[in-house]
């Protein structure tokens, strides 16, 4: 790709040479060669630039080079969204397969889109249906009557439950599982009925199914799991880091953020563009509104309204829990100033 | 199925029409026609029967419907054994291939019982044995000279380490893992001597093995790991949710409930109808008594006495952490009121 | 392996009979016969010997049985180190296949060291190279361009993504995903923006690579991310439980311990012999100096200076954290004294 198209890409000003066709994106610690263009938006990567033997580079508006310094200087305003055009652009994806690899086992009423690749030793279940340019890496599971839509990527060791519906380009990473029974019994798990000597504790099937939504991105090793008798539902656009556990009747608004960890209990509702900060949980039947915020490592246990920002365990909103620890870091100080007040007001008693 | 036929799975009244051919339970938001049997026991989904187009349903005795607005109505009277039985009734399970799948990979000396299934790719180690109406899904590994029991349901892509013991009636979800290595090294983990510069970490092996009773439910993701010369084990009836770490050398009762992302450090034991609910950690060595109960996300770092509802971080009974909490809140006015003490002191003592 | 060579390999006096052959390290309480060697170093297990059926022992030293009481005792001083070489004497590793399973699907120009092991349904991608000695259990995936060192061993359904690099003697439990994409994201995670309604969360796509050291250990169900444009990096020696989350851009130095359930959030540097207990968290860009240990579920939002031990949530110096608990705990006594001093000074002020 010619340097002139990366500075279109990110419409952002070319001082020099635009024809330098480049190969990859660096670190600066990285580059090699004219091949290269180096990313140096932030101080510390600007920094390595002098002996830097790129020659052409990306750099921050507000650090500009000095002029001369390299064959071509890209100047960009806002780093972040840079960064998402530039590592698209250079991105090949894993290696995969052209095509159905020999060794998967496609059921032979199973529908496969245009300019899919399908992994060694994948399984696609009878009644299924795969969109076109969708990748399917090897050893994953697809199960019966699933729908998966266009240009997804399903990395190796992916589980898909039998009827799960997935949008288009959704990205799912390895060993996730997608449509897991929910834990659910009789009697209710919180029910002192549970505790009794010789309970036998009843599975509840999940008859029910997920859904996820366009553009979602599933990370390595999460899990979600099938509704009862609705839909575990992810909404567009919302995407999900590793290790994320998503229970039963779960539904999940669209362009929210789940980082790793985070795990969501059964039958919560959660609405859209909400940030769920590492290893956050969230307890059965909560409802978390439109554009919340929880810390990481909080433990939601109440309702959050929309557009709060709630942090600490059990979560409450950010400000007060920050008071709270503040407080309880004063609390030496305070002992002593009591009992500083007490013996002054012994002795004033005893006048 | 009739509608008597599940009136009396349930021992349930049935009013009306005994003999409607019921294909699936749903939802009343989700009923289609004459086939469905709408469940309706909540208020919630009561509520959406005024437009049901299904003939059967089944409501709470506490919350009848208008005489004549059904063709057949079972009142049932406790709604969590009914949502069990009733599901458990409509479950067809996950689509299998009967038998042996042509590519599964099965040791000559296995030993499989009579109705098994064995999916795609899965392969059986040496010398181990599965009960009759076992099912196996694809890509799941079985090791070498394991024992599984009749009836289990091993989802896709899950590893059962060699000689591991897998009681009857077991479900263990997609990509969960029986019988990994412990996570045991010398020096000690909490020793001095393991952040002495040069200090080499060395591995204790793993040499005992993981015993699963019957009737255990193990989910998505979760990890069991074998003892180091003796047994983790994993009483009967046990259900252990998705994301469950269970270390080396536990020992879980009967009927326990562990729910996601719970953390099961080393030489943990736990009695029977323990709950442990969601991102619970427990740490090494602790004991938890029967019947137990650790709240969410509460880190348990000392013993548990039996019947004892423990919360928070480090968890205290739960009347305590509760005040904890309490008065932290209170804590601000606290300050205020000494300050005031003080000044109104200070006044007292110019006297 | 003869008494005299198993005491001459833990450099510990053997009194009695050097010559008897043992073929298995056990439990007192599973000991059966003259060829299982019972390890009884702690006070429960010693207690046990007075029925064991062993005719040799490990004993501590400190704790010597009766002369006579069996055919030979080796007295050891230190027992956590005797574990280890113990337990790796008598551990024969997972049942393997004999070089390549046929149904293995290994790339035509991959090269393979002599030596190795690779299970049933395993695939090896194009250009990746597999040191001497390496064990591939079955259902492995193995991308392109990966480079895995001597003596390896990967248990089943673990998955390396493409261009990885893992050093010698690395032990990778299953379903373990190294090189996994980070999650990054533009708007900033935290970035109000991305409360926006109809923000279009777009990712950064992540280029770089993970390098795991010599002699790691990574658990079960245990994710590490790729980075951006740099290198994820795992030092040499160290350790990492099961349903461990590593994020992009970390580095973590050398003989590190990680416990189950730990979380890194991207960009995190981590020095050496640092220990993580069970469920910590770290957050993003997150500094932990050398040799400094976190207690168990704690959550760590600002630097950890070298040799420190911190503890809570968020995570203080423990001594700090210590006395916040402790203080918490005395908050009801303090109300009361408060409420007792306001009525004495009512009083005195009244006069």
């Amino acid at each position: 790709m010619l340097t002139q198209d990366i500075a279109k890409a990110l419409a952002a000003r070319l001082d020099g040479d635009g024809t330098i066709e480049i190969e990859r994106l660096v670190h600066p610690a990285q580059a090699r060669g004219p091949a290269d263009l180096a990313l140096a938006v932030s101080a510390g990567a600007a920094a390595l630039l002098a002996n830097c033997p790129a020659q052409a580079v990306v750099v921050s508006a507000s650090r500009p080079v000095p002029p001369g310094s390299f064959r071509a200087v890209i100047a960009i305003d806002e780093g972040r969204m840079a960064l998402a055009t530039l590592t698209a652009l250079f991105d090949p994806g894993p290696v995969r397969d052209k095509g159905v690899h020999p060794t998967a086992v496609v059921a032979a009423d199973a529908v496969l889109g245009e300019g899919i690749s399908v992994g060694a030793y994948a399984v696609i279940g009878a009644g299924s249906r795969i969109g076109a340019g969708t990748s399917i890496l090897p050893q994953v599971t697809v199960g019966a009557n699933v729908s998966i839509g266009a240009d997804c990527m399903l990395h190796a060791g992916v589980r898909i439950g039998d009827r799960v519906i997935v949008g288009d380009r959704v990205i799912i990473h390895a060993n996730a599982v997608v449509g897991s029974d929910g834990f659910s019994f009789a009697p209710d798990l919180n029910s002192p009925e549970g505790f009794k000597p010789g309970v036998k504790v009843t599975r509840v099937h999940s008859l029910g199914n997920v859904e996820i939504g366009d553009d979602v991105e599933i990370g390595a090793c999460t899990t979600i799991d099938r509704s009862t008798l609705e839909v575990t539902r992810i909404g567009r656009g919302t995407k999900i880091d590793n290790h994320v556990h998503i229970g039963h009747n779960v539904t999940i608004g669209e362009s929210c953020i789940l980082c790793g960890m985070v795990g969501i209990a059964g039958s919560v509702t959660i609405g859209d563009r909400v940030r769920l900060a590492g290893g956050v949980g969230v307890g059965d039947h909560v409802t978390i509104g439109d554009e919340a915020a929880v810390a990481a490592g909080s433990g939601v246990a109440t309702n959050v309204p929309a557009r709060t920002f709630v942090s600490g365990y059990p979560a409450l909103p950010h400000q007060r829990s920050l008071e709270n620890f503040q407080y309880l870091g004063r609390a030496k100080r305070l002992h002593a100033k009591v009992d500083e007040i007490a013996a002054r007001l012994a002795l004033l008693e005893k006048k």
